[in-house]
């Protein structure tokens, strides 16, 4: 093991809230931080409220930067790792801007940067569902799909930094529009918004009151949250819905398990809090059209880490 | 460059014939040999017969084991290439063979073990249509649809040795059955072998004279071949098969493009010798179907190597 504090920082940019949170090599979270995003100010106003919120986590531990073996950042959309370049993020409508270099200036301390999935798929290895494995498939399905690939132990990130757009595998012909462009896209039926959706068509059409129950309760929003919470106190559309996001995952997961033969696939985000409602149509399409070699060794889980994965990934990738 | 003779001898261990080669570090080959595989004989018949081929091939340009830098295998079916070990082949009817053991004691000198796809794959990496790429995706087209990726570089053989069994992703809901138990995977209908099935019932079905006057030519078979030169001679039926086949090499493509991000995809086999007519249909709905980001920097090329893929790949192993 190397010399140094044992701690890390990670910070979760995502396009509503920046999370912050001071992290041991164990993965716990010692201490958190969290401002709002606001992307419109631009790069130099993201990165000026990050470093409140950095300020704000290492406050609330008794910590400073110079107690810290690293910083590491987790981003949505396209980024350079190697060079500390968010090429294009949708969320942040930002392209090609240099926040590693932007941060560590405002910091004064070097600055990993991470697209988010990739961050969570590094902490789910590090210290949650895929520890010890080193090859692995992730989906995380909150407002898109998004999906990281462990491969041969190495994060993959393809020729240009595209690898792992697990969402946009198409896997309905004819399907919903999707923001990319095409249509029938795997987030635009399996994402947790898509859960939703198909959760607000179901109050709408009156096949579930208990979604529209507890949609009320929780403030009127019908979301996956409620679909789910549905689901488990016996509505069979919210079950409905989960299957069928379920299937469409199990598909995706079948091309992709007959290719690249992994030995677990980790399903984390919002979407995932469905847990069995979702996972076993996934692992029975699986079982029926992946090949059955590789089908036989692989494990379907859910992510351990839930939303703290970004988190906890982006911190530990500073000791990898 | 390592010191060396330059000289590396590869072995193409087919179903039907073992095909042996002494290869240059440009990729030439400057002798060949071979004989029939005869698998019934088993592993001990198989070695024998790999060994007079080695013998014949030195002997033709003067040369001997001790000449050169090493020898590689391409083995069809799944291999542990670290333990030199045949883990299972339909084609050899082999479960569990040490052929790099058995092959090493017999010849005298060490043996490197690998997957014929995977050779195919390293073959057009090394001095072929892959040259100076990274991350590649390889489809073999012969009796079945073989696979190999390379994948930052390094060739990815997936938790348990199934990796780039691209053959066996689905592509077509209720379709065929195949070999591997399951139906509607793209080796029943992108095939070499698939083609020469759809060109015979074209055959039968009156719709292609020119496909039943080719194989009559050429000895009575419909084949992929006799299919391919009757579409080059402007037979509709026979561009149609084609243009199908490689429709579904698009559409399986598509999807490992979007998650893999692939800079180069090679089409290899028999059955590529269809030129455009099989990866012009194949690009369009690549267009038509990935991801746009990653579909933009994606080439889809024909094998350089044709039918020496695999013994070159194994012969140049030996300097990776």
């Amino acid at each position: 093991m190397p010399a140094g504090t044992g701690l890390a920082l990670g910070i979760d940019l995502g396009g509503t809230a920046i999370k912050v949170g001071v992290v041991n090599r164990a993965g716990e979270i010692l201490a958190r931080a969290s401002r709002a995003t606001e992307a419109e100010t631009g790069p130099e106003g993201v990165v000026e409220r990050i470093a409140l919120a950095v300020m704000d986590a290492l406050h609330a531990c008794g910590r400073e930067l110079s107690d810290l073996d690293g910083v590491g950042v987790g981003t949505p959309g396209i980024c350079d790792a190697a060079r500390g370049l968010v090429r294009s993020s949708g969320n942040l409508g930002w392209k090609e801007v240099p926040l590693g270099r932007l941060l560590s200036r405002r910091l004064g301390v070097p600055v990993r940067l991470e697209n988010d999935a990739n961050c969570a798929a590094w902490g789910e290895q590090w210290c949650g569902a895929a520890r010890g494995c080193d090859d692995v498939i992730l989906f995380t399905l909150g407002t898109g799909v998004g999906g990281a690939l462990i491969l041969g132990g190495r994060l993959y990130s393809g020729a240009s930094g595209w690898a792992g757009e697990l969402g946009h595998i198409r896997v309905m012909p004819d399907g919903p529009p999707c923001s990319c462009g095409l249509s029938g896209c795997l987030e635009t039926v399996a994402s947790a918004a898509a859960m939703g959706r198909a959760g607000q068509e179901a109050v709408a059409a009156g096949r579930s009151p208990a979604v529209a129950r507890i949609a009320a309760a929780q403030g009127g929003q019908v979301d996956a949250r409620a679909v789910i919470t549905a689901a488990r106190e016996g509505d069979a559309a919210a079950a409905e819905i989960l299957r069928r996001a379920g299937e469409y995952l199990g598909q995706a997961s079948a091309m992709l398990i007959s290719a690249l033969n992994p030995a677990l696939i980790v399903v984390g985000g919002g979407g995932a809090y469905a847990g069995g409602f979702l996972l076993e149509p996934m692992r029975r399409v699986i079982a029926e059209q992946a090949m059955p070699g590789p089908a036989g060794v692989v494990r379907v889980v859910q992510a351990a880490l839930g939303n703290d994965a970004g988190l906890i990934g982006a911190a530990t990738s500073v000791w990898r």
